[in-house]
C-alpha cells in the first residue's frame, strides 16, 4: 500500500462525507474522535430547530408523539445498524458507568449461587471501579486477568480464570489503551462453557467495528455514544440485554423507577418491571441528548458499517507505517495485526505526556494516556488520510 | 384582588420576561410548565452555537475548559440562586431517579444501626419505587405514611412514624399532584430529633418556591431541570448534599465511576472518591442537557425567586378564585392557603380525564393526574394570567 496521504484521500470512497462533519474545513488535525466525535453539521442545524419547534412547540405532547418511546426506537436503530442485535434488546439511556452498574448487578443477582466477577486489570477504570462496588456490595469476588497493557485479553487468559464460581466477565471489546480487539465470538464461547454471563464493553468498537452481538451469543453490552457515535460531550449511553433473559424475567436491574415500570403513568402502588428491554431504563430518558447520535446512526446506516471498518484499517495501517518509517524512537503499544486492532493506535515514548501538550499548542489533538502513550484516534467518517500524515510529522517535529 | 386576567397581566412585573420563552405569541394555553418548561428563545439559539463552535471547534478542549467541572459550577450556580445552598454541596448529572437511587443508598449505608426508611403513599411513583427497591436489596422496612392524597405530610404525619429505627425521611417539597408544600424546616427538624436524615424530592419547588437547604437542614436533596427550570425534555437532575456528610465522609454513593473518583485522569487501580460534591457523580456530564438549564438559572438570578414565588401565588390564587366562581361541580384538590401550596393546582372531577382529552385538542394543555385530577401548572415567568383565564373556560366548556 502506498503511503502517500494525498493519494490514499484521492482513492477513498468515503472522503466525501468528511465536509458533513463540523471543522472538516479547518487546518486543525483531529486525532482524537475515539474520545469526542465531531458533530455533523445537521446536528448542529437540527438541535437549535428541535428546541424551537418540538420542545418549544409541542411542548408536553411531544412524549405521545415519540420520545417516550425514543430510547426503545433509538435502541433499535442502533442494535440493527451497529450492534447485530435484533429488535427489542437495546435501549438509550444513562451514562455508561451507570448502565454499566444496572448490568452488572443484575448479572449476579440472576446467577445467586455463583460469586465470582472476572475483569482485566486494564480495562477501562469506570469498568473495573464498578465490578469492584459491586463485588463488595453483593459479597462477590474479583477475579482478575492480568494483561499485558500493550495486548488485551485473549482466550488463555480468560480460561485461566473461569470456573464454576463465575457469575459474569466484564470485558471491553477494544481496549481504550492498547485498541487491542477481543475475539468475542471465542470469549462468549468460554464464558458460556463455564456457565457464566458475559458483558461486553463497546465504547471503543460502536460505530468503528462490525459486531455481531446476537449472533456472538453476547449476552449484556454498554456502549457510549459521543465516540464513534458523535453524540456530543457526555451524550447518553446505550445498554443491550439478550432477549432470551428478557423473556425469561431473568435480567432485573436495580434502579427501578417510573420509566422502567410496567404502567409508567398508572403510577400505582408498587414498582412492576416493564416485560422487555423497557425495565433497563429508569428515569426520565435524555432526549435533546439523543439528537446526536441519531443523526450519526442514520450516516452509519447509509455507509455500512463493513466500509467505515475497512477505511479504519486503512488508517490505523497508515499510523503504524509511518510511524515505523519517522518515528524510529517510539514504541507502537497496539497490536500489529490489523484483525487484533480497532480504530486506534498508541504510540508509547517516554516523553509523550509533553508531545502531547506540545502538538496541543499546534492544533493537532492527540490523546495522552498513562504512563507513556500518545494515542490516535482515527474517526474513520471525519478523519483524512492527511491528517494522520500531518500527526505523525507533528510527533516527529515535537520528538 | 381583582380577577380580571387582563388587568393582572398588565399589572404584572414580570409580564415582560414572557416574551424570552419560545411560543408566548402563540395562542397555546400552556398548564403543563410544571410538567416540561417551555424553552427560552435563548436556549435555542445557544444551543445550535454550542454545537458548531463549542463543541465542534474546541472538541475534546472542551473538557478543559469549563465542561469537565460544568457538574459542579452549574450546581453551585443552582445552589446560589434556587436552593439556598452555600458552594460545594450541589452537582447536576443523571436522571431523578438515578440520583435518588444514590442519596438512598448513601444514607442507610451512613446509619448502620438503624433499618428503616420512611416515605408517604402519596410520593411520586419514582420515590416510592426507589425506596422499595433500595429497602429490598439491603433488608430494611419500608415505613408508610398514609396522607390525604388532597393534601400533604404534616408534621403530626411524621412524627407517628419516626422512630429510634428510622435512617431516613424521604419526602416531597411539593406534592405531585396537590401542589401540597410542606413545611421543611419543621419536618427536619423532627427528623433529627429522631437521629434520621431527610431526603427533600425538589422536583415541583425548585425554581418556584423559596428554598433554604442549607438554613433548614436538609440532609440530602434532589430535584429535575426540567419543569420550572427549563431543561429541556429529560434534561439532567441535581443533587444536594450537605457539607457536614461531606466533610466528615460519611456521604459514600454506590455507583462507582471515573468522573467521581479522586483523580479521574490517573485512571488509577483502585477506585477513591473524590472528596466534596464530586463523589456524587459517576459518568460522563451531559454536557448539551444542561445548557437550558443554565440559561434558566440565570434568568432566575436576575429576577429572584421571591418575586417568581409572588407572581406563583397570585397565579395560583387566581385559578383557585375562577374555579370556584365558573367551576362549581369540581372539587379544588388542592390546598387553599397559598401558604402551603406549591405551583400548581389540581382540580378533581370525575370526567377529568375526558375533559383533559377534548381540552387538548383545543390547544389548551393541562396535564391528568390519576385518579380525576386535571392538575393546572403555572410556571410564573412563561405564564400569563389570561392563560390561567382561558384555562378554566376551557374547563369550563368541556364540562
Amino acid at each position: 500500500m502506498t503511503l502517500d496521504a494525498a493519494t490514499l484521500d484521492a482513492r477513498d470512497p468515503l472522503a466525501g462525507h468528511r465536509d458533513r462533519f463540523v471543522g472538516a474545513e479547518s487546518e486543525l488535525v483531529y486525532l482524537d474522535g475515539n474520545s469526542l466525535g465531531r458533530p455533523l453539521r445537521a446536528t448542529a442545524e437540527r438541535i437549535g430547530a428541535f428546541v424551537a419547534e418540538e420542545w418549544g412547540g409541542r411542548l408536553i405532547r411531544g412524549w405521545d408523539e415519540g420520545w417516550f418511546d425514543l430510547p426503545l426506537t433509538l435502541g433499535d436503530r442502533i442494535g440493527e445498524v451497529v450492534l447485530g442485535a435484533a429488535p427489542g434488546q437495546a435501549a438509550v439511556g444513562d451514562s455508561t458507568t451507570v448502565l454499566l452498574y444496572k448490568l452488572v448487578r443484575a448479572a449476579v443477582a440472576a446467577q445467586p449461587g455463583r460469586d465470582e466477577i472476572v475483569v482485566d486489570r486494564d480495562n477501562f477504570p469506570t469498568d473495573r471501579y464498578v465490578v469492584e462496588g459491586v463485588a463488595a456490595e453483593c459479597g462477590l469476588t474479583v477475579r482478575w486477568i492480568e494483561t499485558d497493557p500493550e495486548g488485551g485479553v485473549g482466550a488463555d487468559d480468560l480460561a485461566a480464570v473461569l470456573g464454576p464460581r463465575t457469575a459474569l466477565v466484564v470485558l471491553s471489546h477494544v481496549a481504550y489503551r492498547s485498541g487491542w480487539l477481543a475475539d468475542v465470538a471465542e470469549l462468549t464461547r468460554l464464558a458460556h462453557d463455564a456457565g457464566a454471563w458475559i458483558l461486553l464493553d463497546l465504547c471503543h468498537s460502536a460505530g468503528v467495528v462490525p459486531l455481531e452481538l446476537d449472533s456472538w451469543g453476547v449476552d449484556l453490552a454498554v456502549g457510549c455514544s459521543y465516540k464513534y457515535l458523535n453524540g456530543g460531550p457526555g451524550a447518553p449511553a446505550f445498554g443491550y440485554v439478550a432477549a432470551r433473559h428478557l423473556e425469561s424475567g431473568a435480567f432485573v436491574q436495580p434502579i427501578q423507577g417510573w420509566m422502567g415500570a410496567a404502567e409508567p403513568f398508572t403510577m400505582g402502588p408498587e414498582y412492576a418491571p416493564a416485560t422487555g428491554i423497557r425495565r433497563l431504563l429508569s428515569g426520565t430518558p435524555p432526549i435533546v441528548g439523543m439528537l446526536g447520535l441519531a443523526d450519526m446512526v442514520e450516516l452509519i446506516a447509509e455507509v455500512g458499517v463493513p466500509a467505515v471498518r475497512e477505511k479504519s484499517v486503512a488508517l490505523t495501517e497508515l499510523a503504524v507505517a509511518l510511524a515505523e518509517r519517522e518515528l524510529p524512537e517510539v514504541r507502537i503499544a497496539s497490536p500489529r495485526d490489523p484483525d487484533r486492532r480497532g480504530g486506534h493506535v498508541t504510540l508509547a515514548h517516554p516523553r509523550m505526556r509533553a508531545v502531547t501538550a506540545a502538538l496541543w499548542q499546534r492544533d493537532v489533538l492527540p490523546d495522552f494516556r498513562q504512563p507513556d502513550g500518545l494515542r490516535i484516534g482515527l474517526s474513520p467518517l471525519s478523519t483524512s488520510f492527511t491528517e494522520v500524515e500531518r500527526g505523525i510529522a507533528a510527533i516527529r517535529a515535537a520528538l
